[in-house]
C-alpha cells in the first residue's frame, strides 16, 4: 500500500461547507492507499506519519476533486446545427418541423451502439477530468425505448471502468415522451418507461431513478407513480423540478426525500421549506439558465434562509446546455445567481457529493478517499473567478495521481 | 523547405467574410514553406502538387487559427478577491477603500519584472494556444508610468519571442488616469503618457495606439490630442468606445481611421454610419458585458444594415473579463448578442485580423500565412455552440504543427 504525506500546500478542506472553505494555509495530508488518513496544519502532522515519503506541492492549493453531479453527457449527435439555425431566425416550429429538439437527440443516440456511446462520451467525460472531477452522475433519457435507455446506462457503467472516475447512473426514462407514445404518457410509463427501470435495475445498472416535470413532460401525477415503484425497488429519486413553471416537483421530491431536486427556477418559499425539511440538495444548472436566455433566477436568498443546501453542476447536454466546463458552471452560478465562490466550490464538492449519494468524496478528511486537485491558485475564489481558464496542475484520485500524459489523445491519428 | 498537401478534410476557408464560412466539404491545402500555396476541392488539385507529400486529416475541419484582437493579457496579481467581497455584499466603495479595482491591478503589475509579466501571463497565452489562437494583441495599460508601460510592452514582444504565435502591442497608457495623477488627466497625458509612448516607439515596442474613452477615463477631447500624435508618429489607432456612456469616442475613432472601435455597447446609428465610412472594424467584448451584468447590447443589427465588420474577441483582463477562452467568447457572442456562428468565426479569424492590421493570416488562400487549425467537429457552428469544451485536435502556425507535448509544463515540479 502506497503512503505518502503531502505538505508545503494550502488546504480548502470543504469540511463544514455551509461555513466556509475550511482553509488551512500550510497544512499536510497523509495519505494511506486510496484513503486520506489524516489532514491538518502541518505542524501538527501527528508522529506517525513522520517518516513517510514527502510530496512537496510548492503552495499550491488542494481542494477536493469536484464532482458534476448533474449530466447527460452520454448521448448521439449534437444540436449545433439548430442552434444555427435559431440565430439565423429559424422559429421553433421551423425546428421542430425539421426534426430538430430532443426528439433529434433521440434519433441520434438510438442509433448507437454502447461502444459508439462510450466513444462519444468520452472526450466530455475527458475535459471534465482535466478540470480535476472525479464524480460525475451520468443519466439516460435520450433512449426512450428499453434497448436504449439500457444502452445509455450501459455506456456510463463502461466509462467508469475505462477513466479513474466514480459514476453514478440514475434513469431517466421519463424524460419526455417518445414520438411513437405522443398525447400517450401514460401508456409510455406503463409499457416502456417501468418495465425498463426493471430490466435496468436487475443489470444493476441504476443508482438513481430521475423524472422531469414539467408542462411539457411528465406531470407531478405521473411522476409520483414513478417515484412510488423506485420506492419498491430500493432505488433513491431525484427530479428536473420547477425549471420552466411551477408544476408541484418540488413538493413531490420532498415527499419521497429525494437526492435532490433540479433547476428551481420557478421553485416558491414553501417548496425550499419541504426541501429543508426532506434535507434535500437544491442543483443548480446555470448553463441552462444562460444558454435558454432565461430571466427567473432560483431563489438563492431563500435557500440560504432555510438551509437547503445548494448544489452547481453542468447539466452537460446537447440541447439547452451544451456545457462541458465545471468551473465554468461555477462562475456562471455566481455571475447570474450571485452565489458566492465559496458556495459554488461546496456546490461542486461535498454538497455535489451529498446529491449523489456520495459519502466518502468531496471533502478532505480522515477516512475519506484520497480524491484531491491540485490548483496554481493563490485563494479557492480563484476558481471560480476565471472564466474559461483551467488553473489544475494535478489530480489525484484514489490515492494516486494521474500521469502527465494519461488524457485521451485528440491528435488527427487518434480520430476515426 | 518543407512541402505538404493536407486532404481529406473539410475547410472553412473564411474567404468572404460577410457571406459564408466558405465551406469546402471536400478540400486540400498544399503548404509550401511557411505559406499556402493552393486550397480548393480535391479533386481540383492542380497537376504540380501531385506527388508532394500527403497528410490526411481523416474528415476533420480547418479553420484559419484564430485572433483574439482585444487582450490586457500582460497583467499583475487577480481581482479573485474583489470579485468575491462583491459577491458577499461589499460596495464599490470598499472594494476602492481596500485598494481594488483598477488600481489594484496597477500596483501588482507595477512590482513585476519584465520576465516576471512574461511568466504569469504565458499560462494565460498557452490557454489560448490550446484553442487554436495563432495571433493576439496586447495592450499596455496597467503600468501609467514610464517604466511599467515599457515592460508590458516588451513582455509582449517577449512573449512572440517564446511562443510560436504573432502578437500585436497596442499602447494603452491612456487607459485611466493613475492614482499621483488623479483629477489632472491632462497632465497625465502630457508628462507621462505621450512622453512614454515616444520612448515606447523609438524601441519599435507599439504597433497602434489605443485609449479608454469615457466618463471615468479620458474624454473625446484628451483622446483626440493623443491621436492626433500618433498621427505624426505614423501610427494606427484603435479606441475603447461606448462602453458604458456614449462619449463620441466611435466618431472620433472614425475620423482618425482607426483599426477597430471596440466595447460599443451605447453606439447609436450615426456612430454606426461612421464606422462604416471609415472601414473601422466593430470589436465585440461580450466577456466584459457578461462579467459587468451590462443590459444594453451593441447595435449588432445597425452593423449588419451599415456593413460594419465584427470581430469578437477575449477582453481577458483581471477586473471586467477575466476571460481566457476564444471559444467560450463566441458562444457568448452568439448567445448574448445573437450573432450567428458564422459571425462569430469570421469575427474571430478574418475579422480580428483586419482590427490588427494582419494582412496575411486568417483566411485559407493561397499566398497567405499557413497557419491552420484542425478541429474534431462535423461544422464550424459547433466551435460556437460548445460551451467550456475544446474541440481542437492539431494547430499549424507557420507551416508547422505543433508538437503535441508542446504545450507548457503546469505539473507541480514547474512551478515556482
Amino acid at each position: 500500500m502506497t503512503i505518502q504525506v503531502l505538505e508545503n500546500l494550502k488546504v480548502a478542506t470543504i469540511s463544514d461547507d455551509s461555513v466556509s472553505y475550511g482553509l488551512i494555509p500550510d497544512g499536510a495530508i497523509a495519505i494511506e492507499g486510496k484513503k486520506i488518513a489524516w489532514c491538518g496544519q502541518r505542524m501538527d502532522l501527528p508522529g506517525k506519519f513522520h517518516d513517510w515519503p514527502r510530496h512537496d506541492l510548492k503552495r499550491a492549493l488542494v481542494t477536493p476533486t469536484l464532482v458534476d453531479c448533474h449530466t447527460h453527457i452520454v448521448y448521439g449527435g449534437n444540436r449545433a446545427s439548430e442552434f444555427e439555425m435559431r440565430l439565423n431566425g429559424s422559429s421553433y416550429e421551423e425546428i421542430t418541423s425539421r426534426g430538430g429538439g430532443i426528439h433529434s437527440t433521440v434519433r441520434e443516440t438510438r442509433r448507437l451502439s454502447v461502444e459508439q456511446l462510450v466513444t462519444k462520451a468520452l472526450p466530455r467525460v475527458d475535459a471534465l477530468i482535466s478540470e480535476g472531477v472525479g464524480a460525475i452522475e451520468i443519466k439516460s433519457g435520450y433512449g426512450l425505448d428499453i434497448q436504449t435507455e439500457l444502452n445509455m446506462l450501459r455506456a456510463a457503467r463502461q466509462i467508469a471502468d475505462c477513466r479513474r472516475i466514480t459514476v453514478r447512473t440514475s434513469f431517466l426514462g421519463a424524460h419526455v415522451t417518445p414520438g411513437e407514445y405522443r398525447n400517450r404518457p401514460n401508456q409510455y410509463l406503463y409499457e416502456v418507461c417501468i418495465p425498463t427501470l426493471n430490466r435496468a435495475c436487475e443489470e444493476s445498472l441504476v443508482d438513481a431513478v430521475d423524472g422531469f416535470c414539467e408542462s411539457i413532460a411528465f406531470s407531478a401525477d405521473h411522476i409520483d407513480q414513478l417515484f412510488d415503484h423506485a420506492q419498491t425497488l430500493g432505488l433513491p429519486v431525484k427530479l428536473h423540478a420547477e425549471q420552466l413553471s411551477n408544476c408541484g416537483g418540488t413538493q413531490l421530491a420532498a415527499k419521497y426525500g429525494a437526492l435532490s431536486a433540479d433547476h428551481l427556477e420557478f421553485a416558491n418559499e414553501e417548496d425550499v421549506r419541504s426541501l429543508s425539511e426532506s434535507g434535500t440538495v437544491a442543483v443548480l444548472l446555470p448553463g441552462a439558465f444562460y444558454a435558454l436566455k432565461q430571466l427567473t433566477k432560483p431563489p438563492v436568498s431563500l435557500f440560504r434562509e432555510y438551509n437547503v443546501p445548494v448544489a452547481v453542476a453542468t447539466d452537460c447536454n446537447p440541447g439547452s446546455s451544451p456545457l462541458n466546463s465545471i468551473l465554468m458552471s461555477m462562475n456562471l452560478s455566481c455571475v447570474q445567481f450571485d452565489l458566492t465562490p465559496q458556495e459554488a466550490l461546496s456546490g461542486t464538492t461535498n454538497v455535489a457529493a451529498s446529491a449523489l449519494g456520495l459519502q466518502d468524496t468531496g471533502r478532505i478528511e480522515s477516512g475519506l478517499d484520497a480524491n484531491l486537485a491540485v490548483w496554481d491558485v493563490e485563494s479557492p475564489a480563484e476558481l471560480a473567478y476565471y472564466m474559461g481558464f483551467n488553473p489544475l496542475l494535478e489530480r489525484m484520485y484514489e490515492g494516486e495521481f494521474d500521469s502527465a500524459c494519461q488524457s485521451a489523445d485528440r491528435s488527427v491519428a487518434a480520430i476515426a
